[in-house]
């Protein structure tokens, strides 16, 4: 059964694994992980003001998207648009910002935001713009509950 | 000759067309044109500040990336990693800065900066930090020379 085809399949695939791969401290304490998509961890942001993801691609080192293979790059593209989609349904928000920056935290992270023409900072971009606030407790358990049933395979 | 299955390929991967699609008559203000990538009109944003493209799919009214289909995302992500590389190799920066926001200007259009240590804005992001400032004109022409050479098929 091993010698089948398709068992060799997944490895062929992503080659690389998310082994040595740590979630950069900083980026630990903005957030609150939602659940692992098939490339990405994907967590949230702690500020209510917008409806705020961060894909981070578990890859050792990554720090530019040229640092992921071809393979890789389509595969985190798709689960921007995913993220993007879901955020959409789920707000209906007026666009998604989606931004690679990464001036101030080097590991690779992606931001997925679901913007409003109401939102306390539109239409600039939202680094820097307005202090972040807190959630509310159920505000927040229920926001996540909907996203790791929307968004991800694997619940952390 | 035509029913060679080869004849087909581009049309099959490339199933719809850049017909109607026109550039945003505010980007156009910002931007000189490099020429085309497969998928995406590259630009170069007037501003001697930071070396900053624009990609810009050739497809009517996308605005989201989820507009696109998998395999003109796929085909996005991967221009924009050649981009950012092509910068990187360029100009030695320090980071490469990718964003597709689109809160002003409703038509998708991805930026790629090439972000130093010693820039005007660092570590912010490039937007309102700090006003636009000229090219040189014999700069411009040989950064456009240099660009179109590396980074298009089809200068325009």
């Amino acid at each position: 059964m091993t010698n089948s085809k398709f068992d060799t399949m997944p490895a062929m695939i992503f080659a690389r694994s998310s082994a040595d791969w740590e979630l950069d401290p900083l980026l630990a304490r903005d957030t609150v992980a939602i659940g692992d998509m098939p490339l990405s961890r994907a967590l949230l942001i702690k500020d209510a003001t917008y409806p705020w993801l961060l894909l981070v691609p578990r890859r050792h080192e990554a720090i530019e998207i040229a640092d992921l293979d071809t393979i890789e790059q389509a595969q985190l593209m798709s689960e921007i648009a995913h993220a993007g989609r879901t955020l959409k349904a789920l707000t209906s928000c007026d666009k998604i910002n989606v931004a690679a920056l990464g001036n101030v935290v080097a590991q690779l992270h992606v931001h997925v935001i679901a913007r409003s023409r109401s939102d306390a900072a539109w239409p600039k971009p939202v680094w820097n713009a307005v202090p972040p606030r807190d959630y509310d407790k159920a505000a927040l358990d229920e926001l996540l509950a909907t996203l790791r049933q929307r968004l991800t395979l694997t619940p952390l």
